[in-house]
């Protein structure tokens, strides 16, 4: 009965999320441009961001409603940075569509961000807060979107090393999408009136589930369900891409003869299913996988235990749940 | 007595604006990005927004270093989109360096670009304002980079057609230089807690200097002095830039044979000296450059009748001078 209440309500929310941020990119008069703007957000997504904003808000005393043009920017804000990063990694898919650069131009990809960005903070100051509070959102907001670009120029600058240390690669997650969550938490906390105590350990709780979801993420693309993940098994390993399973594999194995069997498949993009199979089988053997998963769960259990600065409540329950999707949804 | 009174002041001003712009682009550690966004600001500019909004502070009766942050969020502004757009038009200099797109990379332009507008919305909440100041601030800025993104968009969609009506042509002037012109006089009178009609006559003072700047440009691309212009003779019509003279040259030599003229010239980058030469003598026979220049004329006697909303003063005068700088500096 409890998670029937909690699914109805996510309907609910996901329902009122849609339907405003649907409306947030429609405004304007240039149709191509917004074709190219709503080309994402349409597409559907999880609206992970808005739903945390409001239930943070909720969960802290305050009004989820007041939350949602908060949790709409910011969503706003992931689709603009998902049109430029396609445009930077040259990624033609996204959510099953042509990426933008593609289904347009590589201009209309660069503007249609730029223009996403400018409706996000357009939205951010419709947010139902006092004027110190905006200054407030303003400036987390500014600072979250630094970080994402600081954590995306790591990674274009990354690629062209063979080498990336645990400390870079945990740097990166945590720019690349801890900070947007954790952004979207303290915001939901400020919005809600939690008290300075609250406004920090959500914050917190958000970086860590970041970071976890992140982590599980990674683990998911190595031995996941294609249909489920939506991206063929192995092409991690065949894009090389720098994964905390990777860059342990890579410390664990210095010196080690097997290293040959990993280097056969990472970054190899004509690697065979066999000689994926072997490195998936190799990364199992070593416990790179199992690292992976015991790091993304450890961060999971101190992302809830945060939540004890909350009175009970559905929404304090919502949180708790949304640590195990975001670490522990199905292999 | 008096201009020299004006000129100490403004480098003054110039000399305060750029102290606070280079500290505002040198915050961070991720040392190639801050390069990388650091590229067009430590080049130099004239600083017409920072110096607009300090002094449409002072003229409504508040102080111009209230305006400081504000303004260096505009010019913050103006360069990401300067970035951006070099790399949507191909540019490979600006401001006699390398674009950014050139000196590092593709994706380090599209990420610096987001990296600066970041930070301008951070600058732009340290504003010495309150609160209910900074939501309509961040609401006319927001407002503002969106209309810059629509008129960067008709630009890049307008380049694939022969044809650009003047309507079409004066709208994209309007979203591609005016708006940011009339948002940054418009956010100083607002932080000078000028009166309502101030704010709204300053934004229109603005928006006229802004199209009267660009139509000037223009006139100056064909006409100019390379070594002031910054640009070779001719470099506007080889381009087949759709300026206001052209548009209406265009207009004029409907059915006329001497059309082949100026269609000889105009988008060949082949063209000789030449065949550039008798395009402009064209363009000055049948009286598309004088009217160009009439217009932007009218436009500066226009933004300069609004100042009467102003009680004299040394930074009124100086806002005048801005109006005969941008539209009226040497041929």
């Amino acid at each position: 009965m409890r998670h029937m209440d909690h699914s109805v309500r996510m309907k609910e929310m996901v329902k009122e999320i849609d339907r405003a941020l649907l409306e947030y990119v429609r405004r304007g008069k240039y149709e191509r441009l917004l074709r190219a703007m709503r080309h994402y957000p349409e597409a559907g997504g999880k609206r992970m961001r808005p739903v945390m904003a409001m239930l943070t808000a909720e969960a802290v005393g305050g009004r989820g409603s007041a939350a949602l043009p908060f949790g709409c920017a910011l969503e706003i804000i992931h689709n603009f940075t998902l049109v430029h990063d396609d445009v930077i990694d040259q990624d033609p898919v996204r959510r099953g569509r042509p990426a933008v650069h593609i289904a347009f131009d590589i201009p209309t990809a660069i503007i249609a961000g730029d223009a996403l960005f400018a409706r996000a903070y357009e939205v951010l100051s419709e947010t139902d807060v006092d004027g110190e509070g905006l200054r407030r959102l303003v400036r987390i907001v500014s600072d979250t979107v630094f970080q994402l670009a600081e954590g995306q120029q790591m990674d274009v600058d990354n690629e062209e090393r063979a080498e990336v240390s645990r400390q870079e690669y945990l740097e990166m997650v945590e720019k690349k999408t801890a900070v947007l969550f954790a952004c979207t938490a303290e915001g939901g906390a400020i919005i809600g009136r939690g008290t300075e105590e609250q406004i920090s350990s959500m914050k917190e709780y958000a970086r860590l589930l970041g970071i976890g979801f992140q982590i599980w993420d990674d683990v998911l693309g190595i031995l996941g369900d294609a249909k489920k993940t939506g991206k063929p098994v192995g092409s991690d390993i065949r894009n090389g891409k720098r994964t905390l399973i990777v860059v342990d594999a890579l410390e664990r194995l210095q010196g080690d003869p097997r290293r040959e069997v990993l280097a056969a498949a990472l970054g190899n993009a004509e690697a065979s299913e066999e000689e994926v199979r072997e490195a998936v089988r190799l990364l199992e053997d070593i416990g790179s996988i199992k690292h992976a998963r015991q790091f993304a769960l450890d961060y999971a259990r101190r992302a809830k235990d945060l939540l004890s600065c909350l009175s009970d409540s559905l929404e304090k329950d919502m949180l708790r749940e949304m640590v195990d999707y975001a670490v522990g949804r199905e292999l």
